[in-house]
């Protein structure tokens, strides 16, 4: 471990809020200065609950304060890349929730203030740090599979989210399984080349009305030649379902969806387990922490971040793939969407 | 249970002397009175080891036999149109392994005999009477999940056949993928209108080479907008891999793979189990008998069949779909292989 | 496989059917050319189900047959050592249900004459050939698990048997509990110096005042220190329980209880599978058929069979020392049951 | 939640940090004031790291200060029922580790002055609140499985302590096996009448010499008929391993050992999972949280304690009774040890 550092936090909201409690509870070396919110309220409340001294309204009492060391921004989407070129601009590093932008040209010159600033950038991808999806990346990666050849991801929510949000969210493939292609490419440890998404409203015609899908699922064709598969719904009654499976010349890795308990229940009537956690609150506490821990480690010790820029660019590129294709009923290749990857 | 039936077997291959075993030792109610093969010699040592009176070269000593009630077709494919349109015209019932043709013309036409002489007639789709996909059925089939919404089939052999059987097997959709089409109209209960199929040689260059693939995702598209997914491989190092999931607006229903124990060894290097059952004879055993008795009782009581040769013909064009989806690259809808299915 | 062997089965009871069945139909290299019952109509009819060509009323009609290679002794448990004993007086092998006796002489004596006439003799403790509990004995004697140090064997019925049988069985330490005994001995390979048993009338106090006790937990003490136990109970709602597990220097292994299908389905409401096997015909039909099959082996080719005569000794023995431990509330030997077994 | 309570630490152990570190980060409500070690540089480092600003050698600094409303006893056994007293005497609410003392007139005295100064007392049985287990004894004492018949605890640590704490800790059944005869009152929800107890010398013959065991089984017997097992083995290879099983006349509820992930890998040589927790800090860091804060919010509250010092006592009278059982080699009654206890 290296120097205690100094944070900043933009945003005031559920996400933000849970890295204030993990920064000033549960990672070491760190003390949080500063959190901000454009409700001042919001800010402030959390202030109090996790001890952090000052609550702004506006981000640039943060952006200007030298003692500063990183920023974790977790604003409304719209927000994001301004305040990454901010960040780098003032030379802070910087832990963004995703996605980065909506905007493959935006995201493209936050990118670039990062780079030319030479500021450490870190996407939130929490998944990525689940003991479960950690476990079979590393297995995957250490060959134990062989060469990976079929890829299949589950990914379902509880309860859609309100029709207000849906509408503003980007759609499904942008809002929901940009958390999936992240996890795709983790797993596989290669790049897409091209999608073909389906998509049908079952779970409440609203969406439909919105332009949206609430189900949905894609193929991607990854440049290695794996075939992967990604089902989304945003309704699954029994709670929340994140599983994963990978394929390969020398076996399988999967995992299965968790629960408080492994608890079972024999009666004349059936064997039965209580649901799996509920949603990714539940599910991804000890991710969510290991996230953030890790992001502080590498700023502390200069070493590279696990989750870069590029990763969160990808997952928005493979969101609008899957988008057009859904839409125009036809496979579409990423470099339709990004010339520039082939 | 009705009479006691009288029943002729053509041919004595692997198939054809798994059904004499199952027939004469397993089935009550049955005499199997001849077994005919073009190998001689196969029909003979078939009929001895399973005692059954009569062995023949010439499948027209079944068709002619008035004591016969009905016929067990496990001939090789390019024969089954023939011996179905022979059997109606004799008015012997018919048990047919799939497929029924790869031509759809000729299906047509068998199915037709099928229905001017009256006979019964089913296909061999094994799987269905498997007790964890017949269960799965009965609880989709009761609304225990609401509507479904998400299918998904994993179907993966433990080792590829011969390079020569490939080559006229008329490719992965139709050889190995077939039974997946199956069990996915089994299980959702609907027609597919369209299949989008993605293809690769991931398990032996020889079967490119042949004009195949060997590692397969299709994603269906039911009337109903259930959205499903296969993956097929023809080599799972593990061992079969034989495992379906259905999703609705009321829950989830799905099945593991099946072993032939649940013992674990935990020992300070991991927790381990014994693989699964190798192939489709030690996996499905119970089932082809389940599948041969529900023929025999169909007959001996006048009820349905409960698999179809139009259940036959939807397998074998999803087949022709997928084969020309991955050779297009594009979707494409049934109605393109037969205009009669809309 | 050596020659073609008759066999002659006594008794016409489930049992005994059940062994017609099995041998006429799923052993190979068996001809079974007599069934002989106290109830006439019983042989008959299993007889005629099976294809058997003689039913007698009277077991010497099978003992006078001197094509007979070997009977199955299926008759009511006071009637098995009288048969043990002529059967082995005139030359044929012997395959007996469990116990050969409940009285400790009456075994000696059968099996001494089972000794000096040279046939073979095997005890009926089907569980043995049962795939789980195989492949644990397996792992055991391997050396998987290190030496040994602690055994558990749960096996619980659906339902007690009728209060008319119980008052006639021996106890649930001679009736029930006997299988697990020889399971412990099977899976822990040594023998059992000592035993403590306890007992409660917990299902229906009929039993109670038949003098015996539903629910029991046995601790065994083995010779090379290994420290079991057993827990019996007559009725399971939920089905047959029948799993164990043995712990030592360098792991464990363990069986879980077995079902016939593997199916989840995941609701609002929890997630649930279907019950276990019902009961012992369901769970254990294939290891009836290898049970059968291995003794029929041992005789064809005159290799040892697989349970011993002493086998089934020790189970009674160890059924005895229960019931005197549970009586007397306290720890007994083995020796005090059998001054030989030290 | 009531008001903020302040709270002191008496001893800087490995428990005594866990407390400090849970009480200062993860439960709301508390203000940690003062740390005690007979080793100062204990009390002062687990101070600087958790940030509690007071570290004394001498824990009167802790009894003497009225800003202090509950003490957390964490120090040496041989010290508890002193520290006790005193905290009764003082006023100050207690959470005590256990056991409370190895001799049950101390406890008895302990618990008087408690009673006598109407201060709140817990003890620390942190497996009550793991999710499994209390999950289980939920179900149990809603009635889920009708009346209780039978209980079956395994409870196994990965490697034995040193030798020379082996030599001080009152022997693996007040050491160890008391946890678990605090869970089985805890599931069962009734008094033990009588226990039996079987020990071997299996891990390592050192502990033999010293006088202990470290392989035992025991008996329970309890006063509603409930036969209880429990099995303790001072080194399981693959890793702690923590399950339960309560049986009774409606049904069966287990839990499985816990890991921390759900991941399998398939491959030519078997299917296998990661080894499970490694001990108790791993398994159980979510049960120390929710002991705490139970006791933080009873205190608050001022509503009953979950767990109680009886309940502190009945595990060491049952260690005492299976210690004297294992030593004479018979069931051994509770009122043995403690003539109120019938």
């Amino acid at each position: 471990m290296g120097k205690e550092l100094t944070a900043g936090i933009i945003g005031a909201g559920r996400i933000g809020r849970l890295h204030a409690d993990h920064l000033t509870r549960r990672v070491p070396g760190v003390r949080v200065k500063t959190i901000s919110d454009v409700i001042l309220d919001a800010a402030q409340n959390c202030a109090r609950e996790t001890g952090i001294p000052n609550a702004e309204e506006d981000a640039s009492r943060i952006m200007e304060d030298e003692e500063i060391d990183f920023v974790v921004i977790c604003s409304s989407t719209d927000t994001h890349a301004a305040f990454i070129k901010e960040a780098a601009r003032v030379g802070k590093h910087i832990f963004c929730e995703k996605p980065i932008a909506l905007d493959i040209g935006e995201i493209d010159q936050a990118l670039e203030e990062v780079e030319k600033y030479g500021v450490k950038m870190m996407g939130g991808f929490n998944r990525r740090f689940d003991s479960n999806f950690a476990r079979m990346q590393q297995l995957v990666s250490e060959g134990r599979i062989g060469e990976p050849h079929l890829l299949k991801i589950t990914s379902r929510d509880p309860a859609p989210p309100p029709i207000e949000y849906i509408k503003v969210s980007g759609g499904i493939f942008l809002d929901m399984m940009i958390h999936d292609f992240d996890m795709a490419r983790f797993l596989v440890g290669d790049e897409v080349k091209e999608v073909y998404a389906n998509g049908a409203v079952k779970v409440d015609p609203e969406i439909g009305k919105a332009g949206d899908v609430d189900t949905a699922v894609v193929t991607l064709t990854f440049k290695n030649g794996v075939i992967g598969t990604i089902d989304n719904s945003r309704k699954a009654v029994y709670g929340y379902d994140q599983r994963a499976e990978v394929f390969g010349s020398g076996g399988m890795v999967d995992s299965e969806n968790m629960s408080e308990n492994r608890v079972h229940l024999a009666t004349g009537g059936g064997i039965s387990e209580d649901l799996p956690y509920y949603f990714f609150v539940e599910r991804y506490t000890d991710a969510y922490i290991e996230e953030i821990r890790q992001f502080v480690d590498a700023v502390a010790n200069d070493t590279p971040v696990p989750v870069t820029g590029l990763d969160g660019k990808y997952a928005v590129v493979l969101g609008w793939a899957a988008t057009k294709s859904c839409r125009e009923h036809r496979p579409v290749k990423l470099s339709e969407i990004d010339p520039g990857l082939e």
